[in-house]
């Protein structure tokens, strides 16, 4: 099925909010099988909007238009759909009960923009809003879709997850879908990931391709078919090849975080978790702490931005410091060591480094890490150079320390540092 | 001059990758005054390339195009421009010897998709690639101009800004341009700006728009002119009248970040910090130290995720928790004072909250944070019921903390709950 995607909104056109739903509805909609040929972004004008809509309309079978579905004088799309399509706008009354009940409970006064979101293309389908007061619609006309959706993305993935996706399913059956894998590894390079399975790439369908992000490389096996178990049997059939030469560097799948792999992990084996944070300035923290729920494993941390609180706060000695540096693998021990005793908890996870821009010398750069785990019965020590500004050193730095920590609880030994 | 915006990339296209390109060159290109007109996204296909660029050059005056200008045979869009516009593709020598050097120097060998990246419309303006291997080119071809630009970020930024902006402005001298200005409030909502300042819109030129993220309102004053310093002149009178309205809301301008500006007043008072976080879990520790330098004035910090640390890291008394519970005034102020002592900073910041999903109760609600500042001499707590979900909580309440730190600094106390 021939589908496009058409984005309304002067705020996106020109850049002062970026586009998610290009993403969103991109992946969603090519992961369900259907044949994106286009994406196209247009400001709130009527005439480019009509142009627009024109030429999609002979070019593919289903067009998903976001945005301008709400209650000011900028909200253009029903109109310009029933312009088009020579379809009126018609009042929808159990629209308009639900707008106004949404208004009476706030205690806001309906006004005419609201009553605006209640008209629709004659003969659409109407989209309830769960998040929201504009609802949206389906209008099919001369064996072509149109379906419109909200452009706040809350109210749009929503509407779309609920009402989309079910009748997209349903007018799909029979034809060909798209399946997909992701392989996230960690603590290997991306030219050494390929040099590991190039040999399975190039069939065309399945097929591989690959991503890398700091401290991350994502492997992506992909594979089409009418039917969608064969669909999955091929990209099981790969994934199973490619996860067997791998196995050792991954740490999840699709759209799984690291976090969340390490946070599980800790949950079940009812261990207790403390942070000790140099360069990572609390980001490791932050991570761990955006998962609902991370209290059961998480106890706390000390970031310790200054040599001051590395030795009155963990306990490193004045004197480590001074021989061996806050950057070094005797520093990162003690921090471990530290925060593990000073929070008790069963394990202490430190880390300590140079993040840049300025800070690097030739014996120790800009990107030089040193990573330790504290455990009850032993510690260890990983040491990395990880490119990049800031930014991506703090990322990478942070993805690689909560894998440490994922390997320990696995018993996947493999550093180069152990102690 | 009408302008669109070309991003070609099946990796755009099915969502894989998220399109930053869309709004980096649609502010940059509105914000020079040029009057964009549509964007449009194609994956790497030959015909439907070739009728988007047909199409294109038929509506606007200037077409920039990201993407599909590398070593292999996806790479389609020199030969796509070639085939549209009627000219030739040409080898160019000294493309050829830079892009030979920058292969030796890796001591890569040389290949066929590497001399590929040297051919390009006959005629054009080459680009040089300060950061990667495939030049840009811009053709010049019936009064129309086509930039071709590489898909990587860093590659076509860079080639933009240090090419292609000056090729631009010296194009448009004498074009009307757009000048724009950004406020940046906080502790204040969007309907409380829009009230006082509503009587300032409507004027069509220059203009007002709004934008809401978790703790920050913005504010955009947008004028056009021929003249750019008329420009400016319309945004600023405009502006002085909404900063007068709304000065003690305001942290920052245009694309300032709150931690930059409390960052920037912690440094120029010769003030240290030190932060005791709860429910944003080292968040506002993360956001203090992505800045470089940033240990001139952050000492460190505790992330207290367990009444257990509250206690014994902290000094949090147990009889305060049990009375007043984790999330009170008495606790944050218990904790602000803490950390100020144990690290040994000039002040201490101390959250705690409930950033949801679970863990609220009637009385208190998910959303509720107490925020408090210990100094050498006093002590401040803000109350907030942050809305949105666990994310947005405890972004709002991190941005929220800082401007705090931010106000204490300026001497502005506007506290709901001051001590």
């Amino acid at each position: 099925m021939k589908t496009e995607l058409i984005f309304t909104g002067t705020e996106l056109l020109l850049g002062h909010v970026l586009n998610t739903h290009a993403q969103y509805l991109g992946k969603r909609l090519s992961d369900m099988g259907l044949e994106i040929g286009l994406q196209t972004t247009v400001g709130d004008n009527w005439n480019i909007m009509e142009d627009i809509l024109l030429t999609a309309l002979k070019r593919s079978d289903l067009i998903v238009v976001t945005g301008g579905l709400g209650p000011t004088a900028d909200d253009l799309t029903k109109e310009v759909v029933c312009s088009v399509t020579g379809v009126p706008l018609e009042l929808d009354k159990d629209a308009l009960s639900k707008i106004t009940d949404f208004y009476e409970k706030r205690g806001i006064k309906i006004t005419e923009g609201a009553v605006k979101q209640a008209l629709f293309p004659k003969g659409s389908i109407i989209l309830p809003n769960d998040c929201g007061t504009a609802p949206g619609a389906i209008l099919e006309k001369d064996g072509k879709m149109i379906v419109l959706l909200p452009g706040p993305p809350r109210e749009m993935t929503t509407m779309f997850e609920n009402y989309v996706v079910p009748y997209i399913d349903q007018k799909c059956r029979g034809r060909e879908v798209t399946k997909y894998k992701v392989i996230k590894l960690t603590g290997i390079s991306e030219s050494a990931v390929q040099e590991k399975i190039k040999d399975l790439g190039g069939r065309g369908n399945p097929e591989i391709a690959y991503v890398a992000k700091p401290g991350e490389i994502q492997v992506r096996v992909t594979a089409r078919s009418q039917s969608p178990i064969e669909a999955e049997n091929l990209v099981n059939q790969l994934f199973i090849e490619i996860e067997d030469r791998l196995k050792e560097h991954i740490f999840g799948y699709d759209d799984e975080l690291i976090e969340e792999v390490t946070g599980r992990l800790l949950a079940s084996s009812r261990l207790t978790l403390a942070t000790a944070e140099s360069c990572t300035g609390g980001l490791i923290s932050a991570k761990l702490t955006s998962l609902a729920g991370s209290s059961v494993f998480y106890k706390g941390g000390i970031v310790a931005y200054s040599n001051e609180v590395k030795e009155k706060l963990l306990g490193v000695p004045g004197e480590v410091l001074e021989r061996y540096g806050a950057v070094s693998r005797e520093t990162a021990f003690a921090m471990a060591h530290g925060v593990r005793r000073v929070i008790g908890a069963d394990l202490g996870l430190a880390v300590t480094g140079i993040a840049g821009p300025s800070g690097g010398t030739p014996e120790k750069p800009v990107g030089l890490v040193y990573i330790s785990l504290a455990t009850a019965d032993g510690q260890f020590c990983q040491r990395y150079i990880f490119p990049g500004n800031r930014q991506a050193v703090r990322q990478g730095v942070s993805n690689a320390a909560l894998d440490l920590v994922r390997r320990h609880l696995l018993g996947i030994e493999i550093f180069i540092d152990k102690d």
